[in-house]
């Protein structure tokens, strides 16, 4: 957990007032992920979790879906910098059966389409690589337990508070109890940790669990949230227009705004028990 | 400025009570970037000044640096659902002399580094990548006009108060003069839109300019930033560990927590006359 966050001296402005004082931040470095061998992607992420992360990208992705489809992830011995392994290169094998990605497959996601690229063309791929019907998903859950959810995921989020600069994602049971905290400068990181965390537990597809995010609800939030079977996302902050679209194909509920007792439900209304 | 925003009805909840009420949600569409014909990358952007987002993505990558290497930026004619265009495809037609980007570029791009992939080898790439000298930048501001900037910006940004869910970026010129607002639900494609507006104005490099991001600052935002010779970022939130070090890298200054008369400064303080 010590490279969360480091210590930076900064100088410190208010009004007519300056100081140096030292400041916490968040850590952002690249982590290269490879699968087989193969490099298939970077991403900028705040180190720690890694191999939840790498995990749950390729679930993200439609690549693997239980977790004997790993068969092993550790960081590449040769990856050095003066001698030091950076622990930013990780090698994901996948077990033998299992396909391995096509590398450009994150750039021709939805250029399978026939027609010109719109928000249906995206919707179509999804639809085509996501695994779980959710829209089935018997999870019914109350307002007041909803409303519970953004504290307990703060009281959780521990270096929040001291960088305010940190992207969270939390997993909750079906009573509302926190099941896995995730921290990423990266918002999609932070899905990814919570999912791949998921994975390496045996427990996908999420049937009746709840996924909340500390900020916005983006298409490509929905599509993870989709991919590893979850019935609702909830987010403190606005979903996007595609985001709402998705999750009512996808038959998931989507609630943004949540804040105190107050929420909008944007699909999937019938799973909050009013 | 139509496919900003949507409306959608939502079920609103607040304590015991609920009703559907209409909401307005900031759109999010795929836009696919073709150069000379051939796609170069899918991005989920909000639609609206699409040519200077694709112009300032290719600033962004290093393929171009000034307007006349751009012949020109059009929608795809036979990008259709329906026989409608759907506006989400454009190919941007380079000057002959302007070598096309390897559509592997981006994936690529840290891994020229012959050391295990790092901080250090993202922060290289990045150096060996920009075309313009910002450590020499004379360009000196007054805390109390930096402290005007939000407010300004916030002003200038009308969808944010309708969404919630749009981030913005603003360029300023010297005297805080607010030169180009743009709003996307990626804040990466909102700070594209700005510079790419910039090249197309052939305003770079940005020299003795401020650029003004509405959320946290990002290693990517601070790469963009540099990629348009700007040489002071502001972030209304926090920056992470790597956007501080690319930013003392390049000679840049980078504020933080930019509220009121509060700032931090994370690198480049000597312009920021107190």
């Amino acid at each position: 957990m010590g490279r969360l966050t480091t210590r930076r001296t900064v100088l410190r402005l208010d009004g007519d007032t300056s100081f140096e004082r030292p400041d916490t931040l968040a850590v952002e470095e690249p982590l290269e992920i490879r699968v087989n061998g193969v490099a298939l992607a970077v991403t900028m992420r705040t180190p720690g979790d890694d191999m939840d992360l790498a995990a749950g990208f390729l679930v993200s992705e439609g690549v693997v879906t239980q977790t004997d489809h790993v068969r092993s992830i550790r960081y590449c011995a040769g990856a050095v910098d003066g001698g030091a392994n950076t622990y930013n290169v990780l090698d994901v094998q996948l077990d033998d059966p299992v396909p391995p990605p096509d590398p450009s497959l994150t750039r021709s996601f939805y250029t399978t389409s026939s027609c010109g690229l719109c928000g249906k063309a995206a919707l179509d791929a999804v639809r085509t690589t996501a695994r779980w019907d959710v829209a089935q998903d018997p999870l019914t859950i109350s307002p007041a337990n909803l409303a519970m959810l953004p504290d307990r995921l703060r009281v959780a989020q521990k270096a929040f508070d001291r960088t305010g600069g940190l992207h969270a994602a939390g997993l909750f049971s079906p009573e509302g109890d926190l099941l896995c905290l995730r921290e990423d400068v990266g918002r999609h990181n932070a899905v990814d940790k919570v999912v791949g965390w998921a994975l390496r537990e045996d427990r996908l597809p999420l049937r009746k669990h709840v996924l909340l995010v500390s900020g916005r609800a983006s298409f490509e939030l929905t599509q993870k949230a989709w991919m590893a079977g979850l019935p609702l996302l909830a987010a403190v902050s606005a979903p996007s227009s595609l985001a709402a679209d998705l999750a009512a194909e996808a038959g998931m509920t989507l609630v943004g705004f949540l804040r105190g007792e107050t929420m909008n439900v944007y699909a999937g209304a019938h799973r909050i028990s009013v």
